[in-house]
């Protein structure tokens, strides 16, 4: 097959994990007989010191015209600790999301188990957890109107949802229960927001349409506290943008490190593949990032966009190889992982070429 | 010393777990040569019942009459189920926060060392762990305006906060580091949220007035995976509502249970304590809820409302010296618990009583 990908490598470690996610998909090409080709675009502070805009049209446009988007990290300290910036890194990140219409977040969280003593988590709550985040992402509180008022003293955003908002992701969460263990989880934090109300109306109404999932409801309190005491318990969870926001970095936990986590952003058109975790500038150009993120959602971007079963598989494969075989970056490693098992970026990004190869 | 407390149990287990509240508030008067006079007055789906209203005039009366109130909880699954109830239990609970200007929740997060195995996280990261968060309980997305348009086919909420807002509480957390280990994490959305960005600001200007204060900014997503990653590296942690509401349930996992989580709402009047547990219906009426978190929250009314220091430790030692004999809830227990250590609430309570009069 022909796939045309844009790569949009951004921010901090973004550079350096999205660069071993590329060579992820070169070998997959090169192994399966497809042909991959290749674009970059700008975004993020790389983009604002390039162009002045975070997001560039041509970004917009590349991205558009693309099969799908390998995309690294958005950020930069210097903006954070800058509460008064106008021009931002992540309206970068906002703004493809919101041109895309990627309104789906998919983050599963799925410990392999050879890291299963990297977590903070004891192995026996999470030996077996395997969850499928859906993350409402064009909505909310992200989007809604917000400013300033009083001479600036006040602040204020909108947290705002409409029906057809919340209909259209708790559709993708069902259907993907029903490929599951036929259980959805909602979160909501309707003993109080408006927002949340509706939310829980539309799950409610949508449910009898999905006569074998169970469904059940959870405020987002009580889920952020049921993710740790019992992670097992959920299969699939559908929720809005802040609070998948939040729940979706707890839950890295469950899998060990933020530095194994991937997604897909999914809606109407392309899909955008990243990990989740960050720009990560404590630690950038060090060469220590972790790049199983970037190659897992390269193993997304196979399966969801291309539909290439066997080539997703077989880059999962790799990655539990190279894990089987010891191999460790300095986040997932721990106080028995050996010198030489020890990875940085691009050593790790070998051992998983290595492995596809084989 | 003559005090008058309000005891305002609510619903589901709230009523189980004042009453164990209450008696050891009649313990330390007896013990301590104290004069205790008790009212109690209805709230949550209780008052909605008797009177209408989820937080009757009188309530209100009694409580700003009082020299503290014990609180036990609200909620009742027949509004979570019905998203479109106008009457909610959960407006008692909001409209007497705001009544009495209880602006500032104070939750303390430690371990007690016999708990270590009842946590889902590993001893070796807890260990030690002690965390103060400072919640702002009466602005934000809880008190924002609120509604629907498009005929209900949109929901929305404002978050919202004022400069003086986050001053005073961020003043109380700033004064409470100075007391601990110095280090303030402040946590926010300030890459998206323009509250947040006002928040930070405040922070960021407060700051230089607390030279031995070490200051740090999280992002709420990144609290929330850092929590449990390292709950070591937090010292106090001061957010706003709604991001408090979701940390301080999560970080319950840090105390092995939220059973033994009290806290602090105080404000310029009247101090309310309460479990930070809820109603937890699915438990009500067996005799099995876990009053230690009403036991602690009668520890910081003499604490911090009384200024009885010593009659606080007396009960907190009567905590550690029943949990040390062995003692546990269902909650709490595990499976080296032997059954006849094994107690319900009342038993638990007079495990209690009995450390007291020791
Ligand atoms: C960078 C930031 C705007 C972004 C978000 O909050 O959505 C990030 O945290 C994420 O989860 O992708
Ligand atoms: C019952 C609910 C309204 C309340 C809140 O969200 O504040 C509770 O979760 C709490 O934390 O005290």
């Amino acid at each position: 097959m022909k796939k045309h990908i844009v790569v949009i490598a951004g921010d901090g470690i973004g550079q350096e994990v999205t660069a071993v996610g590329k060579q992820v998909l070169e070998a997959i090409a090169n192994k399966y007989k497809h042909e991959f080709t290749f674009d970059t675009a700008l975004i993020g502070h790389e983009a604002i010191e390039a162009t002045g805009n975070p997001i560039p049209d041509e970004t917009i446009t590349k991205s558009k015209a693309s099969d799908a988007i390998l995309f690294g990290a958005v950020g930069h300290p210097k903006y954070d600790n800058d509460p008064s910036a106008k021009v931002r890194p992540e309206q970068g990140l906002l703004g493809i999301r919101k041109a895309l219409g990627l309104y789906a977040n998919l983050r599963p969280i799925k410990l392999f188990d050879e890291l299963l003593s990297a977590s903070s988590i004891k192995p026996e709550i999470l030996k077996g957890a395997d969850i499928l985040f859906f993350r409402e992402l064009t909505g909310d509180v992200y989007f809604g109107e917000r400013g300033r008022k009083d001479e600036g003293n006040t602040a204020y955003d909108t947290m705002i949802y409409s029906r057809y908002e919340v209909a259209r992701i708790v559709t993708k969460a069902f259907d993907a229960a029903m490929t599951r263990r036929k259980k959805l989880c909602s979160v909501d934090k309707a003993n109080v927001l408006e927002s949340s109300r509706l939310w829980r109306e539309v799950v409610q109404e949508m449910a009898p349409r999905y006569p074998e999932v169970e469904v059940e409801h959870q405020f987002v309190d009580a889920a952020a506290m049921l993710l740790i005491k019992d992670p097992k318990r959920f299969d699939v969870v559908v929720t809005g943008n802040l609070f998948g926001d939040i729940l979706t970095d707890e839950a890295s936990q469950i899998a060990g490190s933020m530095g194994m986590l991937a997604s897909a952003s999914v809606g109407d058109t392309t899909g955008l593949y990243e990990p989740i975790h960050g720009s990560a500038h404590d630690i950038t150009g060090k060469g220590v990032a972790n790049p199983l993120a970037s190659v897992l959602s390269v193993a997304l971007m196979l399966d969801i966009s291309f539909g290439m079963k066997t080539e997703a598989e077989a880059v999962v494969h790799a990655v539990d190889a190279v894990l089987k075989a010891g191999f460790r970056t300095r986040d997932i490693a721990d106080s028995t992982t050996p010198a030489d098992k020890l990875l940085g970026t691009k050593a790790m990004g070998d051992q998983i070429l290595y492995y596809l190869a084989a």
